[in-house]
């Protein structure tokens, strides 16, 4: 009996392949060195929903990633959950939600231009789009959740021109006036909101301004599709409940950034966070009730299929990520 | 600000829809109906691995799905999991693995013919194949792990032709014996594991007989990949270890059947364990060491995309699926 470890493995490996190598009278087929499309559909009642990836990113940790938790403790808690430490490689998971009648696409990834500047990591949602057999002349609404650029860069294709041209652009009114707002911009508390600022301008184009339409907190912009007020991580930061036939699920967008950090540790401010106090108490809030409810889950930042339920442990919630399933 | 609950969400998205219809000027596109190719890449050093979904089971929770466990405390442990009780649905994974000399399959999963019988959920191999641009003609060696129809059945296709033309079928010695021996076969322990002897011997037809060579524990049986010895599930039960360029993985077959099940509750006796006394301590034995090492593995019954890690908990083990990667 071969003893079960992985030195002994190793060693009765080598010594294997010296006394009889394997061979083949078949060539092999070639490694395909690609990975499969990253979408993954499920209904919500009559509604589909398609999780469409747009990849992930690949952030240095330093000591200001998480604002109050030092960079060690950070990787620590990474490599408790087989992560690697020093990089954050947090996914971005765009949405389509087609109720039979409108197909909208609730946020649009880091854009086109992102994917050779992250040699493709991450830009990825046309081309995912494409696998899933979605033109984006045929989506009828783009919602934002917010305005950071890993959700609005993708109203811009490479070339500035509009990604999804037939579509009216949902954006949430409190998140519009605070950016578009010079006032605020010049009262900006870091680089990084400045920056923010700036780039909410650069992907507003006057193409894209024609087509906004701002929605409020409390309405239902599409059949199904209602505005949630989560403010926090940005002053209009807005989550969307989906609901049909007795079934709902709420897309969180970011009310946690990647869960396996922020939905375990509730009390971690993500440096993005603009106010972290108020992006706290809304996390504790929708976790609460996800938690209590048992209600379905969907998190720009999940790990994909980014669908899940959270569990409320002793120290903060726990995503459950769904089975894949191989039929609707 | 709306109140965060699913029930004022619904109430306010009654209100809303009353108070302001939303129309849209173009048409939808339609709902596509089904889900994407289900195949996952990853590298193992040089090799590239591949999982092929070969879909779900839909299996009735009885008093003896876990042989020492009542249905009350299965299904109360699967609603905790966020799943559905009264019906167990186990992902299948076969995977493909490909040094660059050779590309292997390791297990077949539950056969074209299921896939009618199953109304899709299974049988789904041959589909995601050709998805992932594999012919199964392309294959030069079908490797099995142990001899249940979930594993087996898909060496023929439904007209019980060959469905790996091409390939020579490694098999466990000690498993073939075993379940090819008619006096064993004569003093099978319940009507379940003589079903299982005869569906060894349909599926084992001359042209399946005729590619068969029968591999020992300890064996290299292609360059990377060396059999295991994890018997107990069945009495020939084998694992696979699969080592390139300083990395390696542990390919555990139903050494835990479901990991949300059998790993987080490893001395729950799963009702096809053939010596459900061995197969725990097997289980013990390698999930002790996969946990001490931090070693990866992938299992057959993992949820897709069937690869991760596992921690040792206070009751048990928990598995880490790994975060889906756009790139490999």
């Amino acid at each position: 009996m071969v003893e079960i470890t992985r030195r002994s493995a190793l060693a009765g490996a080598a010594v294997a392949l010296a006394a009889a190598p394997v061979t083949s009278a078949s060539a092999a087929a070639p490694q395909a060195g690609a990975q499969a499309p990253g979408f993954y559909r499920y209904k919500v009642g009559d509604i589909e929903m398609t999780t469409v990836n747009d990849g992930v990113s690949a952030m240095p940790i330093d000591d200001g990633f998480v604002r109050n938790v030092p960079k060690a403790e950070v990787n620590a808690f990474l490599e408790s959950t087989f992560r690697a430490p020093n990089v954050y490689s947090g996914p971005y998971n765009p949405v389509l939600v087609n109720n039979g009648r409108q197909l909208a696409l609730i946020d649009t990834g880091t854009g086109e231009a992102a994917l050779s500047a992250s040699k493709g990591l991450n830009g990825r949602l046309l081309m995912n789009l494409a696998a899933a057999g979605v033109d984006p002349a045929s989506i009828d609404l783009v919602i934002l959740s917010h305005y950071h650029g890993d959700h609005m860069n993708g109203l811009i294709r490479a070339d500035n021109s509009l990604a999804f041209p037939n579509a009216e652009i949902l954006v949430p009114d409190v998140e519009h006036k605070f950016w578009t707002d010079d006032g605020e911009m010049s009262r900006a508390a870091s680089p990084r909101i400045e920056a923010t600022f700036k780039n909410a301008r650069r992907v507003l184009t006057a193409d894209v301004r024609k087509r906004l339409r701002p929605y409020a907190w409390g309405e239902e912009i599409m059949p199904g599709v209602t505005a949630m007020s989560t403010p926090g991580h940005t002053p209009g930061h807005t989550s969307h409940v989906v609901s049909s036939g007795g079934q709902s699920l709420y897309l969180q967008a970011d009310v946690t950034h990647a869960p396996f950090l922020f939905a375990r540790n509730p009390g971690w401010h993500f440096m993005l966070d603009v106010d972290p106090v108020a992006a706290e108490a809304t996390r504790r809030k929708v976790y609460d009730m996800l938690a209590a409810d048992r209600m379905m889950v969907q998190g720009f930042h999940y790990p994909f299929p980014a669908a899940g339920h959270v569990e409320k442990t002793s120290t903060g919630y726990l995503e459950h990520i769904v089975q894949w399933s191989p039929v609707l």
